[in-house]
């Protein structure tokens, strides 16, 4: 695979009262453009992930107003897959792309979250766990607690453990403008801060957000400046129901997704030098440097102790703050791990990049991985 | 484009009370292995075309699952594109076949729409129109009922002319053990039916439905007795907004999508043999019938009177009774028109079937060209 990143941009993130979700699409629509120096017209296809939009905003068919914006009548496509949706939307932009029908792919990911009242939005996103298990009363941060003790119980981790990627990711968005919380955070704010689902205090979760983010993919492209490149699109799932699974710490999506993921691109997890992984919640992040293949089963937690995972250290990940600091609009999230990705490459030119998206507890997985 | 449509299955439509969303997405994934002589296993790819489901059914992430049910790891991917979801989750099923990343593709179209409050369910379907209109108090029938008014104006067809799709299709209909109205009824019935949006009657309009469809689509299936294959797939968009438009009479998708499709497989309008077409008001077909070139603009409602659209004319449409007598469960649509038009090649032998299946007011259009 060989897909030009030729425009990136990502919107505030953050409480974003003063935007609708339509606000949110066209300035991320804009940037994206812009930054590839295309123009509406010159876009063949386009990807739209979201996952709310009918549960909130009340809009379902934006690819039509999608459409309306860019006076076009280019196919537009909403994917969906829970807070996967934006890297669903990527990847499915990818296939088009590969198809050989479209030269030029747009795909946007997008959320309003905020605005709302707070049970709406709850139960909005409770949507997408499995029926019995919200019949049995369990939340999000609920089934990421199940995830938390049974990782602690299994290989030694501490409840101090779960504290290191909120703090990390911290660190990384202070310096990050559009980031939701750009300050740091400490050991003691985090054990102080209230407990949600026991291990799982609210400093361990990521925030409810408004944001969107865009990216412009394209096939032959050979301008010297565009140099970020796509080399691997990976898409996999597991059971929608936790209940379902041999065990809680390893999400088989995200392992069978890396493994296609690193054949594609012909590399492994030791030649990634940056990575944007799905930390919903903290335990998730630690679940995925492993699942990913950067560190065993069980060892993941004595890297992050070592400083590993920071920006300067082995494998620099969420260095945009991640959803935990950045923020998580949802359906954008995706996109915004590929923005900041491409960011980091142009700017600071490491070699390889990972993305990592994964939607409810980990039914989808999509992993992609960009190089320059 | 050449994708062998090796499996094909409708569940009924109708107000099946005793049947969830799930049981209806897994009656159709089993009939259509069942039909392709397929296991849940050998399959590489899962497309899922859904409206509703976060609205009426709160349930999101609805992909994984379907990864549950048949027990696998492939990329499930849910779109949603208003009442156009089943047919872009075909056009997505043929892309990805053709990027060369899969061989076999499982399409799923579903809706689950009765079992709710007919506020709730009104609410969710206006979700598709542009807010703008709904602020204004349009519904989807009085939508329709501007462009059916535009019409009658335009090139003198009369309130009559508008009841003919309608016993048309009941008539195609009653032949149907899986439509939602298997009756015929008489133009005397559709003048005399309540008027919902001047012109529009009830007997103008498609129903609330549950059902689901699905299909089995491959790349390099050579067996003997798989003679239906896909020849062209094309999606195309238009403004979410009908203020936004030249006129109302023209769907500019269809028209964009049908040039699409029609370039792809080689053909014109006139090598159609059969055609299921989006009814989901009888205007709508009457413009369908010239936006898809089969008439001249203004001149589809003549042919209509002539008995050129009925089985044995010269293009027979909606064959299946069409949205208006077999049901509209939303998602569902796109994909049981292709169920239809296989089981009509495999059949009763016509050369050349076409799918057309909208979104909204058109602000999406999906064409698919089947040939044996």
């Amino acid at each position: 695979m060989n897909i030009v990143v030729s425009g990136a941009y990502q919107t505030n993130f953050g409480e974003l009262w003063n935007y609708s979700l339509e606000d949110l699409i066209f300035e991320s629509i804009n940037g994206a453009l812009k930054d590839a120096s295309r123009g509406k017209k010159e876009i063949d296809v386009v990807f739209f992930g979201n996952m709310l939009s009918s549960s909130l905003s009340s809009q379902n068919h934006i690819s039509a107003l999608i459409n309306q914006f860019l006076k076009s009548n280019v196919p537009v496509i909403r994917v969906e897959s829970a807070c996967a949706s934006g890297g669903v939307a990527i990847a499915q932009a990818c296939t088009a792309l590969e198809s050989g029908q479209y030269e030029k792919a747009l795909v946007i990911g997008a959320e309003k979250m905020t605005d709302f009242p707070v049970e709406q939005i709850s139960y909005a996103l409770m949507n997408a766990a499995s029926e019995q298990e919200r019949d049995a009363g369990l939340s999000f941060v609920g089934l990421y607690a199940l995830m938390a003790n049974q990782y602690i119980e299994t290989f030694g981790a501490t409840e101090q453990d779960l504290a290191l990627p909120a703090i990390k990711n911290h660190k990384h968005a202070a310096t990050n403008k559009k980031a939701q919380f750009p300050f740091e955070i400490s050991l003691q704010q985090v054990m102080e801060s209230p407990l949600v689902a026991d291990p799982l205090r609210l400093l361990h979760c990521s925030p409810i957000s408004d944001g969107a983010a865009a990216v412009v993919l394209e096939k032959n492209n050979k301008k010297k400046n565009n140099t970020t490149k796509i080399v691997a699109s990976a898409q996999a799932g597991e059971t929608l129901a936790l209940s379902e699974r041999d065990n809680f710490f390893t999400l088989q999506a995200t392992e069978k997704a890396a493994k296609k993921a690193y054949t594609q691109a012909g590399l492994g997890p030791k030649d990634v030098s940056l990575l944007e992984v799905h930390d919903c919640f903290t335990i998730a992040e630690l679940l995925a440097i492993e699942d990913l293949g950067l560190y065993k089963k069980g060892e993941g937690f004595v890297a992050m102790r070592n400083g590993d995972l920071q920006m300067g250290g082995k494998y620099p990940v969420n260095s945009s703050g991640g959803l935990k600091a950045c923020g998580h609009p949802v359906g954008a999230t995706g996109v915004k791990q590929m923005v900041e990705v491409v960011h980091q490459l142009r700017t600071k030119k490491p070699l390889v990049g990972l993305t990592h998206n994964i939607g409810g507890t980990g039914g989808t997985a999509v992993i992609h991985i960009l190089q320059r």
